[in-house]
């Protein structure tokens, strides 16, 4: 295909066509196929939208029956049997067995809409305006999200100060600092000079930042302060949810209860736009109408959803995360960290990132190139872009894992 | 259908539903069906995301077809043959005949990222930080776009200042003021206080304002205000375009040129999630990545919306939202306005609305109430919420567009 | 003299030695003397700093004979009998004849310390952070007082957004807009996008806007709209109060009270640093040492401050402040006004304004030259700098005041 | 005498007053006297305005020779001998001998005013908003020093957001953190989230912080962070300059040159106000009155101001302050620390710090007030106002030092 409308037309802001430059036009599972018929395998997942993977058949079928059947599609916060039969599902398989009681708020369908509405509403309910948001978050693009992410490009890109925001150092960025201590004298010192917060709002895996896995016990005393000085505590579970950790929550390895989650990406199913805030009752403190949105609670999303919430819980797709979390482990630590001693690995669940940064000089650029050519697809992310983050769909088959995890370690071995 | 798990689980926020308690199952065309069986003529339209009616075949067939086929369908940025159509159709079929030279971005699928991207845009590249918006204002609920938007209700649950906007008095808000010569003033007078802005953001017709239709000489003067002080004139056409007035954009009744706009809402065809922003090539100062979005670009909003294309082109919708105009014209002035000395009416295409402000009481909400008891859907706007807003899907038949008319005539006769 | 250290040394940020570009070595009264023995009549009193004229002997006497006695000369809040009697004599001789009870905060002594605790209080009181400025206004250059301030160079000088300030039409800006009923639609209009006040905070008469002497009527409708809508009305007496315009407090024409009062400039007698703060003693909601300064409450200032209260009250300084404005009044209606159609004079009190903004060049300049040439310093304000601000000290002798008059006169004449 | 003119009609902020319930009538040296002819010896000294002592006979003198000749008092910018004095005095006994070219900026005569100069100057510069200040840091009460100060009562009385500074642990205040790298991550990591500078700003010993003393070779290190990342370096001499540290200028220990200096307190002598703001010539940016106020340049503050400079020079008295920091310490050390293994004791020069944070009771109230009661003068800070600030005037004699001292040891046996 001739690429050059886009280039001619389309904004200088577009990024991955970059990086994979071919014309992709099907996509199955794990894999997608060019206008070539070549194959990838996708260690990209759509960022964390394609859990599931592409176009599963019991999600599709589900969506085209509900076409055929003039169901329905456009409803904001109307009332339809989708919207009853997802929430119901979402209820009763995902929170009550964890023993968790949220309000459900359908945003916008995009997580910074989750996000936005996540930082209101805890300034509303505690009258502060100031958020905590660590070093190398992610949270979003617009304007109150992007106060809370990070990274410099994307900051630089809002031509506006971004207040009410303090960002404070993630835990192990600097070896000697208490980062729970940290905080705890932000909010007792009568001189820091910090504002208290309305919220603490985190990942408990930064993806964006670089794959840094939060500590599990680190969390339970974060969720501890944030209680003791009367602080809402957000978990943005957008990209790390969703099962993605091994938990459908990523919070739950550290067995805490967070006042606010965002959810969106794998929460549409295939890649359909959704998202949502999971509040405890009690801070629901919305006026009727006061944070809406036009394409909130699209059904085909909830339909496609719901499809994958039950694929999540019938199939065991969380135990299977355990499973294949132990083959990429011992991939990176048996056949690429023995490649070059510079090369750090770090993950949980099916979300690992390839750190280079000890390389005197950019090695993730022309890795991602070396593995489009040899067929896999992923992204870089971190400081100066030098990690490499590998995160396939958590459907994938164990052959198609093995062969993206083997083109790694040969586009690796052709750029060392 | 019970609705207890709504009322029990979904936040306070949800508020269509409050005004039209039942459960809808089936929609087509300018029609909703709900669970038991009752139709309503459908004079809302998704907020300006329907203009082609619910779920039209031609739209559902290619969904469908695309999906049986394993179409890739989450691609964020990545280039794919849907797209290129896509953008070719819009180009050669949109842009072009109308004389328009836009770069386009694809931004997160929802109307107020198209609005975020839109407003970091100018301020990157004029290198202010202050906007100009209208009193009346719509632009959106996130933390940027919320900036601009007016209603005390929405602003309320920022929770926070929501800097960097000057909001101008809309023309025809204060009798004796011209507000071209006011804006003009702030911009010159050396002690005005107000900061030049990098841009002026405005809907032509503000929608949730209040159906406030700007004059066409008053947008002209406004077009060469911005080009005379270098500021960018950004029309926000993501509810009033998409043919809504008449024409496809809604500032070419006035015969200008804006320096950005933003779509969204009808762009994806059948209320699937799709925004766009259009600049002027020059304008295009984005680094790579610098606004990216998760659920940019969905395959079936692309297929979708190309197929509403397609019918605006080929079956002259714009031609037919005039001859319905004058429908709706001539049943307001006749029908409507003679039932009550206090009633107003204003709009243009196919977007009027009823101004019961003269009123004592509130009427509009008891009215709403009768429209949906016998059977048509509409919501309020504007100051107090005194205004109903009447938008029909621009294919709405006549016979059907009659109708809703008609309900509306009777229910205003019940309540008044 | 040689300026050269001036030049070499002091920062580019001085302004008055450009139009008087003389060593000053002795003053007295209304009258200064360089080093060359020539004398210049005073017609800019330190910018409102020396009503009472340059080292009146009555203030000077007390000083030194203070200083001889080694009284206590810097005390910030203690107690010290000199605080006592100004505070007496300010109570029983200003405040109570006039019906007013306020307490009273020694700021720092500077106006825009005045002003800085005046907005901080008002904010605490309400919990808003909008405040109402006055388009024209000055208010002070550190950062709180500068968000109110106008003039674009000063405003330009911030390096930083100024938040949390909405800047409002100044009555007669726009001829047809009723700015009092423009402030009530900004603050019952549920789509205006303004943010309720703290504080509405003005001068009544604006003395580097222009010289624009606001409405008595339009003040009395002030003071009842912030009544009516709970919103604290703070008048910034720091130049036009004083005596300046004929009463001790600027306000006291419109028969007004408002809730809080900034007074600075003369109160510190013949140029010694003072300010103060009034409010009502409901809204003394500070906690000890919430808003201090190290030159708080400076003993020689007190004294000077308290010599010319007395000389207000004893003299009969108000009425000859009265009797004066109709001399200047009539001259510039006779022997000025009739040079040049284009001319325009407004004002009150001992504080006038020559508006030069008809015509087509800067006359201004040239004119405060050749009055400087001729024998009399004062300077320029509002738009463009285009209005010559006359301010005498109120104790000028008539024939003083008329020999600063002919000076105008014929140094007008020389450059039409 | 009767306070209750104080009580009764003072604003509830008022502070130092509370701590010292008493009317003070005279003052010379070191010692105040009381209208019960009390005689206290004052460690306080002026919060730093009175480096000199109270009314020295050398400076009140010319103060009244100048009175008695009708020297001009106030000129604000103008021309006078008297500042012309001054600056070259500055200038060659203290900028030359000490290598150092800075431009002079008088400021409002407020400390407040000077660092309000020197921010917005710094923003200019460098057209960046952000602002870098240290936890503990007091740099004054107008909003835009307010952003910068720290302690918690101040920043509450702001009523408002205090944008654009981020605030950095200080030397020392987290063991395990190196501040300086910690600086230098938040600058260079492309994920902290932190915008870049214009300027670090800081005392470089924390006063009402609690007398924290910055290491020089921290100092050093600062300096070079500074340079290579173009920050402008601005130290707040305001309290720590003026001699107080054994040096007139406080940096001068670390061999660092800042790129502008605030001065403000002793620089007028006897508790005149006076302010400066020093720079670098390249950095003079301002614009004619882009930063003005009427109460510059008191010519009674220069000539008191100058005579201090020629005291300094001339008499030694920076050798004093080494002579007399030994004297302090070795109390401290061998009659104050023994008396309680709980008392904490820091310092340099002439300013010291008892820190008694680590009694499970608040001690400082009772011991200021047992030091009043014994005739002693002093005011607490710091941390839950856990520290004492001993700071007696640097000329004080070495019989009254002792008796300071004595009566602080005689103040803490009585409360322990």
């Amino acid at each position: 295909m001739n690429t050059s409308v886009f280039e001619t037309y389309e904004s200088n802001v577009r990024s991955y066509c970059r990086s994979f430059p071919t014309t992709f036009v099907k996509a199955k599972g794990a894999l997608m196929f060019d206008d070539q018929g070549k194959e990838y395998v996708d260690f990209f997942a759509g960022a964390g939208a394609l859990n599931y993977g592409h176009n599963p058949d019991y999600m599709v079928e589900r969506m085209i029956a509900y076409l055929q059947n003039d169901g329905i599609m456009h409803s904001m916060d109307m009332y339809t049997p989708v919207k009853e039969e997802f929430l119901n599902y979402f209820i009763q398989n995902i929170l009550e067995p964890r023993g968790l009681n949220y309000k459900i708020q359908f945003a916008g369908p995009t997580g910074t809409n989750a996000v936005e509405s996540a930082i209101k509403l805890a300034r509303i309910n505690k009258g502060r305006q100031n958020i905590f948001a660590f070093m190398g978050a992610f949270h979003g693009m617009t304007m109150g999200s992007l106060a809370l992410t990070t990274d410099r490009c994307s900051r630089d890109g809002a031509g506006q100060i971004l207040p009410n925001v303090t960002h404070i150092p993630a835990p192990g960025m600097f070896p000697g600092l208490d980062t729970i201590a940290y905080m705890e004298t932000l909010l007792t010192d009568d001189h820091s000079g910090v504002e208290k917060p309305a919220a603490v709002i985190l990942e408990t895996v930064q993806a964006d930042g670089g794959i840094n896995v939060f500590p599990a016990d680190w969390l339970v005393q974060l969720r501890d302060l944030c209680t003791r000085h009367d602080i809402l505590l957000i978990v943005d579970d957008i990209q790390v949810g969703n099962g993605r950790t091994g938990t459908f929550f990523s919070f739950e390895r550290a067995g805490i209860v967070p006042d606010m989650v965002t959810i969106s990406k794998s929460i549409g199913g295939c890649g359909m736009p959704l998202s949502m805030v999971l509040f405890k009752p009690e801070l629901d403190k919305w006026e009727p109408g006061q944070h809406t949105g036009t394409f909130r609670g699209n059904q085909l999303s909830l339909i496609a959803g719901k499809a994958g919430l039950e694929k999540m819980v019938n199939d065991n797709v969380l135990g299977e995360v355990k499973r294949k979390e132990a083959i990429v482990e011992a991939f990176l630590r048996d056949e690429i960290a023995p490649l070059d001693s510079r090369i750090c690995y770090r993950g949980i669940g099916l979300m690992w990132g390839l750190d280079m940064s000890k390389f005197d000089r950019d090695m993730t650029k022309p890795l991602i190139a070396a593995c489009f050519k040899n067929g896999m697809i992923c992204e870089r992310v971190g400081r100066d872009n030098a990690v490499l983050k590998l995160m396939p769909p958590l459907v994938i088959p164990d052959d198609q894992l093995l062969r993206g995890l083997n083109i790694l370690k040969k586009s690796l071995q052709e750029i060392l």
